[in-house]
């Protein structure tokens, strides 16, 4: 007996998930017996609220295979969080009436930790109304901060970026460092873990390869063992790449961009980070900087995502489908690390329980006694993440990303849903 | 009779400055009864002024061939410009003493504008001092702004670089732009014109396409009018994805970055222009917005380098030697457009004195009639030099760029040379 699916992108997206999509739509495509159609979520589970289902089965099985290489989220994501099961009862009854009214009996869901957890209640919920729905969730986050799991989808393009980026830009500035800019200082995402600063790490391996500095949200800033440092590396190198996270913090906890954007200039949202710790430098050292503010570049940057990553994104869409179809109820496909050297990993699933709700904490073990570079430990987690380049075709100079029809399943409600 | 050359690269790097060098070196070594040794000087121009020659003999072919997919500047560049002849002649004299001294026959010089000028007078001095030097200035700026030559080399590799982050970054923002950020704004490189900010408008072919917006130096900052489009974007595509060069101006001509620093904090290089931008559109709109800013990654992404730009990067490197060897001096080898599509090009070359002191304008038929965009004409200019990639190798996820040994050249001076 064949049920329909629904399927949802949630969160901050990523280079890669579209290829967990795509492994989701072929595998199922795949196991027309047991699911008839994918139905998405546009913009993620508001879809499902709003009953603005997209009908994957109108996409062709070329536009399909091209969400492998499409970033972004081709159904539209959401930053949108379910609340308690106490608190807002309703939303997660309109979920399961809208699942109903459309035949599903399956349910994956995308996205990072508040993902996990939505997917779990909505399996708690189908049990205690008797409506029976196989959840999955399915690991995506640059973040890379969901437990049990040897990484999250999404992370290893963003390190490769970030690590290919750091070692460019310092080839740039140690090219000029004579009579020109000095520090350079490139911004991070990683609001609460040093993660994909980290990253930043790999472009070098030893003390004279960049970066010289990075600044992780672990480690308090130190005002004045980071300009000794940087002295340091000038006078020894006659230059110093910092790679900062957006998350670096005081010694009193609060954000470096906020406390400072507030305390001299009163405008909140102003500030990046780099721009400060780039001041900072040139306040008490005086030298010659540049910045670069990646933001999304780093999270979108298809073009130079990372194989494994690509392949592991797509393994998880695909293990996610298996699982469903063997009954396998509020579960996590998970990433199992075998070996570091060679890189030999493998699929694995974990209870939704035992995922919602922790945070994966980068280890102290990775960052190094003074807090400014990463530990050989560390390194070795990180290497293999970022193996394997997975180039998309190209057309005229710039990579050919596909976009759907995206076309709307028939409503079948007469209810609209208003989100409180 | 063979003489040695002095190869400098000069300036703000490149993605593809050191294929140039490849070119030079390669083919010089090809025409060993005419060029004996190429000498690199260490930090352009500085190095021969400080008699502080790197013997590029003693790197092998592999090392030589591998500059080519190796970004930055391998020998070192100087931001380091030579003021005219009458006002510090001491300086000229000191090149010819130190040409005089290594047997040096041939001067090529890799850069801009300013290079250019140098190479010309480094010709017109030795023309009067009756030291027989043969000069050849060679292309190289991510600017664009040297005459006559169809392109420079550097350009077409940001042009790729900043229209696929356009796109991908796009992608990101319109996936999430029902629950999350509205307006995206990426700040490019281009102080005085807007050629790094048009080629982003290959991102999109359509005006639902990004970018929606692009702010240029040439068109004076319009608020009203950039606020309107801003929200007709938002209104009409629920996102809005603006492009602003760093150079953009104000109505007075002043740069909006500098002046909104000034006024506003104090701070004189503290802001890019991107948050600002992106501050007045919170303002006046109070769209959720975030902004990159690419900065140095920019003009140093080898990773994702036009192969056309690195074919030509190389060709004139190449052609600058044969030039040398026929005799020919005081010019600079040029690209020659021989038709759009498809696209076919042809070396040429220039005097010296036609090149020096004059800049390249963006034609004000490249951009649209409202400002924002760039036209049809533009376009068919912009396409081809992004096309081809010409990826580099990797190792360990990471291109594989190569580190020159950079041997000095034993002194043969007993006088230092102080710079004013």
């Amino acid at each position: 007996m064949s049920k329909n699916a629904f399927y949802a992108q949630s969160g901050g997206v990523t280079a890669v998930i579209n290829a967990t999509a795509c492994g989701v739509l072929e595998t199922a495509r795949n196991h027309a017996d047991r699911i008839a159609k994918v139905y998405a979520g546009r913009n993620g589970i508001l879809g499902a609220l709003h009953e603005d289902l997209i009908d994957t089965s109108q996409e062709s099985a070329a536009t399909i295979a091209a969400l492998r290489h499409t970033p972004g989220a081709a159904f539209g994501s959401a930053r949108y969080k379910l609340r308690g099961l106490e608190e807002n009862r309703a939303e997660y009854e309109r979920l399961i009436e809208i699942f109903k009214a459309h035949d599903i009996g399956y349910f994956f869901y995308n996205g990072g930790g508040d993902s996990m957890d939505t997917a779990h209640k909505v399996s708690q919920l189908s049990k205690s109304l008797d409506f029976p729905i196989t959840c999955v969730g399915i690991p995506k986050t640059v973040d890379n901060d969901l437990p049990v799991t040897d990484v999250c989808p999404g992370f290893g393009s963003v390190a490769k970026y970030i690590a290919i980026s750091t070692r460019e830009a310092a080839l740039d500035v140690r090219s000029m460092s004579r009579s020109s800019t000095k520090v350079f200082v490139l911004e991070v995402m990683g609001r609460h873990a040093g993660w994909i600063a980290a990253a930043s790490g790999l472009a070098g391996t030893t003390p004279a390869e960049p970066p010289h500095v990075i600044l992780f949200p672990e480690s308090p800033f130190d005002e004045r063992a980071f300009l000794t440092r940087v002295k340091h590396s000038v006078e020894r190198y006659d230059y110093c790449v910092i790679v900062v996270s957006e998350g670096a913090k005081d010694q009193d906890g609060r954000f470096l961009a906020e406390s400072a954007a507030r305390d001299a200039f009163g405008h909140a949202q102003l500030g990046g980070v780099a721009p400060i710790i780039a001041s900072i430098i040139h306040e008490h050292l005086g030298y010659k900087y540049h910045y670069a503010i990646a933001d999304y570049l780093q999270r979108s940057a298809r073009h130079i995502a990372s194989r494994v990553d690509v392949d592991q994104a797509y393994a998880v869409g695909q293990h996610a489908v298996e699982l469903a179809i063997r009954g396998e109820n509020a579960v996590m496909p998970t990433i199992v690390r075998e070996s570091d050297e060679p890189f030999q990993w493998s699929l694995g699933h974990v209870a939704l329980s035992r995922v919602a709700n922790r945070e994966k904490k980068m280890p102290r073990s990775f960052i190094s006694r003074d807090g400014f570079a990463i530990t050989p430990t560390c390194r070795r987690y990180l290497r293999p993440l970022i193996l394997g380049e997975d180039y998309p075709p190209y057309r005229d100079g710039l990579p050919d990303y596909v976009t759907l029809k995206n076309a709307a399943v028939p409503r079948r409600l007469k209810t609209d849903f208003v989100l409180t």
